[in-house]
């Protein structure tokens, strides 16, 4: 057993929410360790979102590790919806007067990596067997082992950000009880490459083939994805077999091309909606994706990650620096709130642009029909794009 | 064999669909005979839809039979949602500068009747076997049997206006083919009765118990639905275990108060979603519940009848008083725009407000976050809003 060391917050996982809350709290001066499973190496180099909210961009500014992402994100002022060729888009800077920003998960990861290493943030990498105690008790600890032997860390509160296999859940009493699921009758296959994007702004599109999304994380970097059975294996899908399905489910937008290139990774994700309506016990508080999942049709799981953080470090400031506990008591009310919206916004869009094995005629009408309605409506536009860049915090 | 008899149009069916046809053709001099199965007091008996869209409104008004309706209808300048005893208010008239106007279906027929019969249009009453011919000819004729004997009447055109079950679409080739619907696991079990409203605007309310709501023709008539099984048999439901039941659904409402008193009417009707794509045939034209079923959750299938006779009116005018035939050719496209917009907000205002035999705990989380979702944005009551007073012609 090492010594004992003190810091005031334990933050297990080293991914945005928690590489981001470490910031949150620095810059008011409260203490924090990160331990990280992985290599340093490996969390930087995870392919996942890339759609930040306007609230998100503000934190990275608050927290002052903005600059590569205001320099190199590209700010779009609206995204399209298609149905069989019928394309509606959502003039998100027309309609709520704000943009999103596209900028990879992979380069705020870096961004913020760097910031805990210039500011002196402790991150422990490559740690196992994290065990968390006395969470009940005033003095919470933590204990893990790194490099064959074992340390113990004492702490005032313990931010479970180490997602939806690790140990933070999975150790919160009667999580499973609070536990509400959805699985999707699909999974998503991704592909990365080094190409220009076939438009300046994401298309989602409904083909009869299944859904097919047009992304990019930049200029020069294209992310594409078409839903597919869940079965799938990736070991069937050769890059030109993934570029020719995304030309016939993409190809209706006559006006832009897709451009093909090496795939730099591919994937198959499944589809999922999961939310632990128990966020907290005692000093123990998860966030992020150790608390929830949404389908990423809404492009919500990053940015849910940063205001569950947002609200935590909120929580923890005033108690640290005003005393109050209230923000502590309420925080998975608070979260839970804007945390279900996301669900709603994430599972409807899903609802809209996916073909479901099981559809009935009737079923594929309301699709058609709602993507007929919200072109001729300002209101379900405006609604669509306020959800979209975000609901307030 | 009667002596055969000439008209410009005969409307088969006379329903408010028909009745309303009638008159829209009568104010441009157009000729028509309406033939109707039951008779005149059964037919103005039925009780049905309570609330009139703006467009429905004005095409009363237009039509001039709008005397009582103006001065005994009731404008409502909103309504409520509640779920699990949270109350949001749609304030239509802050929302979209418009009202809904609640005047019983049984008094529009009364008044539409009223005005066929002083402006001479014929109506035959207790009409049986009716059969269309020749509609794919340009001399269409009608043969059915009134008082024992047969009579045949000739026409440029032949309105269905029949109803679900009527003879109209049963007519229409290949209407099967395409029929689209959805059937619930649910009905509505009615009760009318002489009593003062709970609150002076409609409340749809979901419950645990299941859907319920507080409606009404008049300031002294009271209109309730609670939602029931399909096979639930209205033997078994006493006056006051209906309000006993709506007592528990609408209690939380905690400032208004349910008035009890006999019932004028009660009844259980299934919830069914359908609609016949194909609308026309040669010289058949098809309207209202002919065409199309929506869930009553979104008071559209009255509303639906008056947007689909406008448009064949339109249609009939252009093509009697300008030879126009292109409002004819696109009757049913012009028709099904509308159609399935009402449709698809009818089937989200059920998928809102109904508990689902299946319905899974993510289900019901998504009905109670889109409803703080709305209560919290304007843009989507907005939404709700526009399609409640009625999307535009």
């Amino acid at each position: 057993m090492d010594t004992h060391k003190k810091t005031q917050v334990v933050i297990v996982g080293g991914g945005v929410a928690g590489l981001m809350l470490s910031q949150l709290l620095h810059v008011e001066g409260i203490s924090c360790v990160i331990l990280e499973r992985q290599t340093r190496a490996y969390t930087e180099g995870r392919i996942r979102a890339g759609v930040l909210e306007f609230g998100t961009v503000n934190l990275m500014r608050k927290i002052g590790v903005s600059e590569r992402m205001d320099r190199l994100g590209l700010l779009h002022e609206g995204f399209a919806l298609m149905d069989d060729g019928e394309k509606v888009r959502i003039a998100l800077h027309d309609l709520v007067e704000t943009d999103v920003m596209v900028y990879g998960q992979t380069e705020i990861t870096i961004d913020l990596m760097d910031a805990c290493v210039a500011r002196g943030t402790p991150i422990v990498f490559e740690v196992k067997d994290v065990v968390l105690h006395d969470f009940e008790s005033s003095a919470p600890y933590v204990t893990y082992i790194k490099d064959g032997s074992q340390h113990r860390l004492d702490c005032d509160f313990i931010a479970g950000c180490d997602g939806a296999h690790g140990v933070c859940r999975a150790t919160l009493p009667d999580a499973a009880k609070y536990a509400v699921e959805k699985v999707y009758p699909f999974g998503w296959l991704g592909i990365l490459s080094d190409v220009p994007p076939m438009d300046h702004e994401l298309i989602y599109s409904n083909h009869e083939r299944g859904f097919a999304l047009a992304s990019q994380r930049s200029s020069t970097r294209s992310r594409y994805y078409i839903q597919c059975d869940v079965t799938e294996k990736i070991e069937n899908w050769s890059d030109d077999r993934i570029w020719d399905e995304l030309e016939v489910r993409l190809g209706d937008t006559t006006d832009h091309r897709i451009t093909r290139g090496p795939s730099l990774e591919k994937s198959i994700a499944p589809l999922k909606s999961f939310v632990c309506e128990k966020m907290q016990h005692g000093r123990l508080f998860i966030a992020g994706d150790a608390a929830h999942i949404v389908p990423p049709t809404g492009a919500k799981g990053l940015n849910l990650a940063a205001s569950d953080v947002s609200y935590l470090a909120d929580a923890l400031i005033a108690h640290y620096k005003l005393g109050e506990e209230a923000g502590l008591k309420g925080y998975t009310d608070r979260a839970l709130s804007r945390i279900w919206k996301a669900e709603r916004f994430s599972w409807s869009m899903t609802q809209l642009t996916h073909r479901f094995p099981q559809m009935t005629a009737f079923d594929r009408k309301m699709q058609k029909a709602e993507l007929s309605y919200i072109r001729n409506s300002a209101a379900a536009q405006t609604s669509i794009a306020e959800n979209y860049i975000g609901l307030p915090y």
